[in-house]
């Protein structure tokens, strides 16, 4: 696996009941991943070289992030290395550019969009667009289309003088409409190189300053019908685009009942750690099956509700202190650090709970995530 | 963790969530643990100097198994190195003759005992006992006291004459009335250093050739109340031995509705695996948060019947073509390797399967096994 980041060190959890010889590719040696697995590699995954030598002997390579290069991807398909997902899926998640296009072009519900090349030109998509709150069709989102994840790389400008930001990386800039939407979903998938896909139930993710704070599985009051739509439009964006692996598909649901895809993932992603207590096979054990092409585990969820909570770094440099009064106030509690140093802001681990009353299972998901972060003190 | 086998492969996979730094002391690197682990210190847990050298910057150290030397245990606390369980606890799980001593002292029943010399001795053990299916109260039960496992260490003779293989080690013999059980049991509980427990439901478990098999969570058709009290004998032995982490304590139940203690384990065990997938917390976060002093997880079970059942070496070198079969026929099959080259008959991993259908449960979990091991091809 290419990226020492927590998804790598959840990834190598879920393949040591396998039996799976785990290789793993990583910045630094203090990487979250880093700290867990055997076999480690360091070094620099932009670097061809280095990612050649970490390929030989591995039977297949699969990534924590979308930061390789799609030229390098190639280069060691070229080689012979079976790399999942492969380049020519990868590259709809690493530019969203490509993705929208691609998603256009097999009618997939997204937002309006379309790329643009200086500030003229986002106040012209705007008029395009109407509407809005701000004058002239604003606000309109904009994106880089590589690099961005968490809210970095996206603005959101109420006018075209608001808009120079986004241009000065001299990165391609898409322009999209702000949906009004109700809530975001995401619907969880995975497929396997000879087809089988699973589908995981559609949850609900609550986002706070761009970043995701909670996800709750089931969403609760998802119409049934637009529920099966997001699983339906997940598997087909898999099979269309060739997706092996995870696919998250972030999904904006609309007031007037629609949905629209946000953004894809191609990796075991943030809207499905719940899996991991909540689900009979989690996405990481059904990441790694389906990289191995061997048969997709139950993606069902084992209780009524679970919810997951992002714990982000706070004042505290060392959270396990915390560990004493959380797990003695719940001990049903899942708690999952990564290892990382606490930085404020800094995602470093979740925590999930279940159980049949939604309410109460969100309150001890809602009350750890806030202790280990220091926000609540009692 | 001292020792690299299983037990400490699955406590490391279960210390991952909660962001343990696990240091390993290994025999070799290739054994089960060292696979999966990043800190691995190689050498020769016999030996003092790599015991001390090894402990240099742990928290606290634990065991894999019962074979380091009492007296280095002592040794690594005078340095002021918490081992859990201490050595005044272990020393309970090391030698037959020490348990058999402490349980009679503190009431706890036993099958009838007797530390014997020599097969004169056993003849006269027998004697005493009368009844017995073979003459002069034959058969008795002959084990070492330090060092058997799996049947290894452990007679059963029918005669003086047969008695004679046990003494020519030249280790301390216990010998033993062979009770007539009905079925065993194990009753697992997890105990921290402050003295907060939790007891694992009872289970049974089923020995094919001095081996186990299946374990059933819960033990079927188990009195209530006799299922109460083997919780509170091992809550109990826990408390007066000292013990802090996981402790199995095996049960012969016998026609008469009684419970007698057959062998302790002082350790993750593997009548304890079925929690990994069957109960809230595992008996490996358990175990850990029981050794860090940290509150105990919810040990309550998390489906009506879980059902784990071992898997053996067989025929084949390689396991992992079977996945394909097993996974493709039981999509919620849990499946756990230890990644040891396989030796006929030596345990190389278990599975778990869970359930409302006891029926149903048990034979996938018997399904996976065989065909893993090779004794099912279809």
């Amino acid at each position: 696996m290419v990226g020492g980041g927590q998804l790598a060190r959840m990834t190598h959890e879920a393949g040591i009941p396998l039996g799976i010889r785990f290789k793993l590719l990583s910045d630094t040696p203090q990487d979250s991943a880093a700290q867990v697995v055997g076999d480690v590699v360091i070094g620099d995954y932009r670097d061809l070289d280095t990612l050649r030598e970490f390929a030989r002997g591995c039977d297949v390579i699969t990534f924590d992030h979308e930061h390789v290069p799609t030229e390098h991807l190639r280069a060691l398909e070229a080689d012979g290395i079976p790399v999942r997902p492969g380049p020519d899926a990868l590259v709809h998640a690493q530019d969203k550019g490509v993705m929208r296009a691609r998603l256009e072009a097999i009618g997939a519900p997204c937002p309006r969009h379309r790329l643009v090349s200086d500030p003229a030109d986002v106040e012209r998509f705007a008029a395009e667009l109407g509407g809005g709150q701000a004058p002239g069709g604003f606000p309109v989102v904009l994106k880089t289309v590589r690099g961005g994840y968490d809210g970095k790389g996206v603005w959101v400008v109420r006018s075209s003088k608001e808009a120079a930001e986004p241009f000065r990386a001299g990165v391609p800039v898409l322009a999209e409409e702000k949906v009004d939407f109700v809530r975001e979903l995401a619907a969880n998938i995975v497929r396997s190189p000879h087809g089988q896909a699973v589908a995981y139930p559609v949850v609900e993710s609550v986002q706070v300053d761009g970043v995701c704070d909670t996800v709750i599985a089931p969403a609760p009051d998802l119409d049934e019908e637009l529920a099966g739509q997001a699983q339906q439009l997940a598997l087909r964006i898999a099979r269309e685009l060739g997706v092996v692996g995870h696919l998250a598909v972030e999904l904006f649901e609309t007031a007037d009942g629609r949905i629209l895809v946000n953004e894809l993932a191609m990796r075991p992603h943030n809207s499905g750690h719940w899996t991991q207590d909540g689900a009979i096979t989690s996405q990481f054990a059904n990441h790694v099956r389906a990289v191995l092409d061997l048969p997709l585990g139950d993606p069902r969820p084992r209780a009524r509700w679970t919810v997951m909570a992002n714990v982000l770094g706070g004042d505290y440099p060392d959270m396990y202190h915390a560990y004493l009064h959380c797990m003695a106030r719940d001990p049903q509690l899942k708690i999952h650090m990564y290892g990382k140093d606490v930085k404020p802001g800094r995602k470093v681990g979740h925590v999930n709970t279940y159980g049949d009353d939604l309410a109460d299972v969100r309150e001890r998901a809602a009350h750890a995530a806030g202790y280990l972060r220091g926000t609540i003190t009692e």
